[in-house]
């Protein structure tokens, strides 16, 4: 079936700026309240918020098969349960919907006023109800970056590293979208020359810039996923902020891994950017050496070429760019990173969330995570105020953003804004 | 509120045989399927699974705050949410009504033959839906055994474990009730004596016997839950079978933790026994040395004594008892557990499920893994039909029983068994 969406000729009857991340080629799916206090699935053109649940009551969806509540919920699981076709089909309508050589919505102001919000006027939710989270570690850069601040200079990947795209779970329930701030977190970590440990606010609370894809039904307990399938399973990508506090993450994480030191905020972009609409962005990922087994193997692009970004804003603050990285990067891929996940029979349902790893590339400009940036705290960072950071201060906002872009269009994530607060205070 | 379900002189107008598990003191929570395919919350006495939701249609929890459909659902998250008062009295009032004193529904034949099935034409489902899953290592004896096979003989235990209760998060989506079989994981690992990976069939799958505590909603997201509170939040305790891989462990876990060797299959048993029923079997933990930081500090009895063992029963074969150990041996506590989890500010929902980790002791008998059991496979045990066992072989039924006992009572878990099947094979 032809992705007309993605037609790149097209134009949308509703005002689109020239950088805009969300052209009539975009399309991306989210969950939204109203003012009104209906939460219903969504899209957003331009600064517009589409109601999908209305616009289904109405009937312009007639001929594609839908139950009949699909987008009057407050999750996408069941609509990305429904399959690739389905997406496809839908992402189509709307377009279609919205093209400027077609009147019937256009023309028609009270079906306009029920089914279109400006963007300032919803407040973005959750879009999927995340089962299950799954974070990798699947940029090389970053991976060798951490094993020589954490363990060993001269030898800092480690052997399984180049075959299996190495990865854990994390914890869904305090997974939140962009806008919600972020408590500083206590947890126990060892001063340093200390040898017993303490418990206090940690004293290094950095974000590292990933993106995160969505997955729909995939197998059933058991089976494995053909390399030649994965990309059927994935929905679409958001950007994501794997909050982490250095200090706790290092005294705790031997042997079984991350745990506090991850698992008190993981902020998501609100959009979940469909893999129809990053098709014109593919692009081949790193050469892989040594060969990977025979189940993670496979030929021709499946790496993507997105921009993405990280600034940190003092309160009453500009943003400062700190980091400047690009997806490509990654050495795995969305679809090694699925079919090594399911490999032991892991079932892999609808609204399960898998992270790339914080995504630095090969220069100093392209490190994901302050840690790196700053080389463990030795290279402070200066922001444009004079202040300087090692680490992310107590009212400080990060703002990561993402976009594809050639000569026709620009498919764009937009933001994850997140501020951080103090210790919470129990009242 | 006086627990008066654990009145230890009454008896059920129903049979209970004398070793049952599920006296009319125990009154656990599961989820069942009939044979007429309808899902309904139920407990247990004797031989017999009880229909709550038919009892609430026909009135017996009157006067009881209960939302119209609280036991017509196919999970008791809702149940568990509405906190520890409603479990009180939904179990008092269940003691009352099966109480051999009390003839309202005893001598009503028409309610009886809708409320009460025989547990043999019942299918057992998962009794909640688990949002997220995570797994501590609170055994010191286990974490000690696994340092030194893994790490270092002499040097076993990381400095971390004497002050953490070390955890990590595992998967929810293949956590499954006894009964199910589960399949042997293909996977990558180490060949001895290789520097490159193969994968294949796991050769060493083995069990952990532990058990398991289900959270009811505890925190907002930042706030941590003050150790004095911990136990109101603990619905109650399944036992678990956290099947691992040790193959695929050894070769993926550095450096961010189990990731396939454990998410293929983790089986439960299936009837959460709540804490008031293990009210009587509280005991003191072992002694902990160094003094924990004052957020994990308690006084008073806060673990409990649960016998507990391991069978492997071989196609056609005699099950064969190869562990049995006790609760009680856990260092950290199910409080500290919980505590520590929630100390970053993680949230902690309802129908939160939280294994033990490996629940060895200090003999050999009580090692709770076939790893330890046979020191790696160097000592492997002699089944009575004469054939060995290193780990699990294809078709072994493992069999997992849990029960507490004084001279009065015994409350027990019932089973989890589970048998291993080959590899999947994809039709």
């Amino acid at each position: 079936m032809p992705i007309s969406a993605n037609d790149t000729k097209r134009k949308s009857w509703l005002t689109v700026h020239e950088n805009s991340d969300f052209p009539i080629q975009n399309i991306p799916f989210g969950v939204f309240l109203t003012k009104e206090n209906v939460v219903t699935v969504g899209t957003r053109i331009g600064d517009y918020a589409i109601d999908l649940g209305a616009l289904q009551q109405m009937n312009y969806f007639s001929g594609i098969e839908l139950t009949d509540d699909m987008f009057m919920q407050d999750t996408l699981n069941d609509f990305i349960s429904d399959g690739k076709k389905t997406w496809r089909l839908v992402r189509n309508r709307i377009a279609d919907i919205f093209d400027e050589n077609n009147p019937k919505l256009k023309d028609n102001d009270k079906h306009k006023d029920i089914v279109i919000f400006n963007i300032t006027d919803v407040e973005m939710q959750l879009p999927v109800l995340i089962g299950d989270y799954t974070d990798f570690y699947s940029s090389k850069e970053h991976a060798t970056n951490m094993g020589k601040m954490y363990r060993d200079e001269t030898n800092a990947l480690l052997p399984n590293w180049s075959h299996i795209p190495v990865g854990y779970h994390g914890r869904s329930s305090t997974i939140i979208p962009s806008g919600i701030p972020v408590h500083r977190p206590l947890g126990q970590s060892l001063p340093s020359g200390e040898t017993t440990p303490a418990i206090g606010p940690s004293r290094s609370v950095d974000f590292e810039l990933e993106t995160a894809f969505i997955t729909t039904d995939a197998n059933i307990m058991g089976e494995m996923i053909p390399i030649s399938e994965a990309e059927d399973y994935i929905f679409g990508m958001v950007m994501m902020n794997d909050w982490t506090s250095r200090d706790i993450l290092k005294w705790e994480y031997m042997p079984l891994g991350p745990f506090l030191s991850k698992n008190f905020a993981t902020s998501i972009s609100p959009w979940i950017v469909t893999m129809d609409a990053l098709e014109p962005f593919k692009v081949p990922g790193p050469k892989q050496f040594p060969s990977p087994l025979p189940y993670l193997q496979q030929k021709g692009k499946h790496s993507f070429d997105i921009h993405l970004d990280v600034a940190i804003q003092p309160e009453n603050g500009k943003a400062n760019v700190v980091s400047q990285t690009n997806f490509k990067h990654l050495y795995w891929t969305m679809n090694q990173q699925l079919v090594h996940h399911a490999s032991s029979g892991c079932r892999i349902n609808s609204g399960d969330m898998m992270g790339s790893g914080a995504i630095s590339g090969p220069t100093k400009e392209n490190y994901a995570s302050m840690l790196e940036l700053t080389w463990g705290g030795k290279n402070p960072i200066k922001l444009s105020d004079g202040t300087e950071r090692k680490f992310i201060n107590d009212y400080d906002t990060v703002i990561m953003t993402g976009h594809c872009k050639n000569s026709q269009v620009r498919i764009g994530f937009g933001e994850i804004s997140s501020k951080l607060l103090p210790p919470f205070v129990r009242k």
